[in-house]
């Protein structure tokens, strides 16, 4: 279980969107209200955002109130897109920055809440076999989220007309394929423009998810989280087993899996 | 505000004191039940023990149950005495190394759970001219705890009738002649052979601390520890203000301040 | 690229054989002599050793002159075999605690200097194919080395006669089967009681890897070494293409591959 | 010893400044080329620029080749004003973030190659004595480097008419006076509009500095480093005992101490 959060709209300073909400990614790493197995998100952390069309991402293995240099840093650049993360590990799959999230690849930015039980022993090994060279060669670590993104990412690859929304539908078949019986699946997925984010699970109760477009602190922008990063009342959560599209020309769009 | 603990008795490995009890300094680490202030111990941790006469530490910033080298370390040498801790870093004294307990010199080892308010402005600047240099030169990083432990040798070390519990007594008073106003002072100092332990606070309520002779986890031994390591109800309170000497010839022994 | 050591003798400590000879794996970290690539081994460091019957290590992804756990904890404990690494990062495989070696699972010790050239793209992906489920599920990283160890471990755990030395002198046809082309081999695998050493290459010059019986800081002890750890003029090099076995009770034991 | 850098100009890229360049400081922290004692600097690193009028860094324990973060961070925002370290510890000032250079308060950025022999010893109790509260209060770590600052910031504070020179100018009559008999100060200080360096040692030979104003990598530019960051032998040596002074609206200023 992990907490995340994202941003898309006029461009902000990353201190205003990860660090000053009152319940902030930062909060949510050592209080978590929402949480269903873990007390605390103190595994790491990262943040991600696009530098022109390359993602680029910040990431440390300490809790996120220990890193020092994540205050000046966040003073120090805007963009109109920011996705960030706060780590707790899953037993099995150690505190590394291989397993910190978020992860990239040229286009995409990648975070994921939960985790596949029994993933080493069903799905990773399926999809070992199902992966093409060139994506099996990208994968760092072992853990089940950098597998989730990969997985997208073939799906992607395999298939041009594809988007961001329709590879996210395929994926919990494949898993269900792979024999994964018990799956929190919680995850957010940007090529830059658009976030396309998903709250389901197979076999077990959907983690949480959050989305406003309403907050005064953030005006104008669209924004999904796994806790409301406000307390103003003006978070709606995701409906399980949802697809939400925030895309800066549109209204967040929600969409049955 | 931090939690340790200290372990006198027959020799044990390390896992067996700090990483098996059910109320471990790990378990106190992300939910300890007697903090003051703050709610979880994870920034930083470690352990000190002798080496013949000599104090050895290991130390790590990380959160304790973060550190994939703990475990087989802790399975690796046995001692008849382990000082550990887990550190909530006071504001203002940051997550780093140099403020890491244990602190050691060439024959003692040292931990503190507490603090004292306004530190580099009443104590820390007094103490700097009433160090000698030989105990100026030795001090590392900037936290309070570091200084009380050369407040403490150099108290030793101007009078060689002093013993451990001689010097402590001396400390509250260098404190208030000093300006502190508003102290937590629960600590342990041992030279190797005896474990002498304060539970005293100035201008404030006392830190808990806990000590035992009779935890069957620890035939034979004597324990203290900010929170009891086990739930057998056999762990007495240290009354507030008192001094514990605990000795491997004799009983555990409490006397006021 | 990569230094390595092992010793297997008469119990000793560990910052005898880590940190106190002459050319000591620390010098090699800082200042190697006989590095084909690279010109440090900074990217991290790690020591093994058993406890009884079980691997345990110790690891860093710091270069191990910065890192002050070691001198205190090397002077903690003795046995009467060490293998020790530090760490030159291939380009393409990052510093982090999983690509740090030695590897271990719960009977065998391994160390890899070297490299396969290609290797995400020709032996990564037939091994996978060709680990049995627990085999990969093991894995934790994505460098050669971890897959090189995981390799052999399937080697051994398919025909229980082989023994370690077996297992070795198959590893290098897989390799070739699975298209390896260009592969530097210098390696070490225990299981507790020998030390099995390979020095080989595909494609290329072999490694440096020496061993002595006779070197006096050592009595009585087989040690081996990517460069001699004294400058005694006692040390011997392995002939390219050998695999080297030292016994407790044995005299050490070249034969070709 | 240390190698540092610094860059005023129009706006450029991190990436430009510290890591494109032939011999930039990541190829000065494992192949310097000009260090008097010590041949790495890979006991940490850190960069400095400025928020608007308040100073921000980034540091790394780490060797700042092994720090997966920096390449992003690099390529996020650009600046008019650079200033890196690479660090090579001195013995007894251990690696940690507390030493790790820039230094900075809330108006300037220092970085300092160099070390004052006896620190402990002789300047750094005499400063202790003559700092005001508040700047002892300010105090994080226990290196030379780190104090110099100190020292700069009060002869700064004490006398509003000062300006970055003429505070550099005092500090060598302090080290001299509170018995310094060795020193290398090689030393940069800025308050976010001009770079101010220093060339210079006590009873030693000067490390060495560079300027140049003609690096076509760099149009419109004013650089200084420890070594030249190109070689495009359009660097000019600082003459030893020499003040330079960077200031965007007027050439580089060489004057004598």
């Amino acid at each position: 279980m992990c907490r995340f959060a994202a941003y898309l709209g006029p461009e902000i300073q990353l201190d205003h969107f990860l660090l000053e909400p009152g319940h902030s990614l930062v909060e949510q790493s050592w209080q978590p209200r929402e949480m269903q197995t873990a007390i605390l998100n103190a595994d790491g952390f990262g943040v991600g955002w696009y530098n022109g069309d390359h993602p680029a991402s910040y990431r440390n293995v300490m809790p996120i109130w220990a890193d020092p240099n994540l205050e000046p840093l966040s003073r120090s650049f805007s963009r109109s897109l920011w996705i960030a993360h706060v780590r707790s590990a899953t037993p099995g799959f150690g505190t590394g920055l291989a397993n910190t999230q978020p992860f990239m690849d040229d286009e995409l930015i990648f975070v994921h809440n939960g985790f596949v039980t029994d993933f080493p022993y069903n799905v990773r090994q399926q999809a070992r076999r199902w992966f093409t060279p060139a994506i099996e060669a990208s994968i760092h670590g072992n853990v089940d989220s950098e597998y989730l993104f990969a997985i997208l990412r073939q799906l992607l690859a395999e298939d041009g007309e594809r988007d961001l929304a329709d590879a996210i539908r395929l994926l919990h078949g494949l898993l269900l394929e792979w024999g994964a019986q018990h799956a929190l699946l919680s995850l957010a997925l940007s090529d830059g423009r658009r976030v396309v984010a998903l709250r389901h699970a197979l076999g077990a109760e959907c983690p949480s998810l959050y989305f406003t477009t309403d907050d005064e602190s953030f005006p104008e922008a669209q924004l999904l989280a796994s806790e409301p990063l406000t307390d103003t009342g003006l978070w709606q959560a995701v409906p399980p087993h949802h697809l939400l599209i925030l895309d800066p020309d549109e209204p967040p769009q929600l969409t049955a899996l």
